[in-house]
């Protein structure tokens, strides 16, 4: 070996030893509940993914789309016919396209209402609450019954929750959060939204 | 409708032309080379929920795992039975645990040239290049090549590169960057990686 290799693995040593070292102070295992949120492109399709590696694992999962009420998405065509998979489309659509409150809080109560089953069932390894952080910003969902089922799910469920802006009462008891941040944008450079990337 | 129902209609009204107005803006057609970059949780996992998504339409896909050396996580065994898709795990761990630059420097080029031969084909709709980011963080690979290859791709094809840091020279040839910026993470709570969420 020349030097720059001896370097490389003599830094490399040291990197492996704290990274083994944080590892073994991490030990507890639990399910977690995980936020993704900001404006960015990228959190609905994460949710998704995670899903399959979940799935990947024979875990039983659940998605609740709280706002999309198309069936022709590409995630719907692919994942609806999996046995470990439960998936609801509950939304009606964006509500700047219903334009009708009372019908948008109505869809939003019975999504909830199918989530607070969720979140009781033990079968359910996974749940990705997609875009659910909508619900709370325009009011159509309270956030303290929801915080209070969250807390109540069964120990080893891992909740997954969407949407660009996020309840803090929700953060507070996040285990992970993560903020995605649109830095660019195709859409903005006039690229229209195409099957395969955006639904 | 009482006067809150009418604001709100009248609210959302006024949002739906402005959305209606850039959808009508953007109509180009064509694929978009995607950036996914930054230290929080979900890059991989939103490159495979939109990998699920493309398969959902019919498409075919492409993976690469530049870093990733393990055939045991749940998004390659939930994928790689696929008919539409070509996984292939390149990568032999990360290069703390590797120790060993010139193996990785191989593999690296090993990698390369199999993305390199998927950029050039018109059958894929969709390509994941998982990681790749660090084999120019570390400089296993330049980027020029990298660059010409995207920009010779054929015109529908879609290309996901993830990793924390992205090289300057692919930023400047993306459609579309997010930042995933970790602002909590489970692990640093002291809850162990699990199958399922983390592999």
């Amino acid at each position: 070996m020349n030097t720059t290799d001896t370097q490389h693995q003599t830094r490399m040593q040291r990197k492996k030893e704290v990274v083994d070292a944080r590892i073994a102070e991490a030990q507890e295992e639990r399910g977690v509940l995980i936020l993704l949120r900001g404006n960015g492109k990228g959190k609905s399709s994460s949710a998704f993914g995670t899903l399959a590696r979940s799935l990947g694992h024979g875990q039983r999962g659940g998605v609740i789309q709280f706002v999309k009420g198309r069936r022709e998405t590409g995630e719907y065509r692919f994942f609806r016919d999996h046995p470990q998979l439960d998936w609801h489309i509950m939304g009606h659509g964006f509500t700047w396209e219903t334009q009708d409150r009372n019908k948008d809080i109505e869809a939003a109560q019975a999504a909830w209402a199918t989530a607070e089953q969720m979140l009781q069932d033990e079968n359910y390894h996974l749940l990705v609450f997609d875009e659910m952080s909508y619900m709370f910003k325009y009011g159509y969902l309270d956030t303290a019954p929801v915080v209070e089922a969250l807390k109540k799910r069964p120990r080893h469920q891992s909740v997954i929750i969407t949407g660009r802006t996020m309840a803090a009462e929700l953060q507070d008891v996040a285990d992970t959060i993560s903020t995605v941040q649109d830095e660019r944008h195709a859409f903005r450079q006039g690229v229209k939204a195409q099957p395969g990337i955006e639904y």
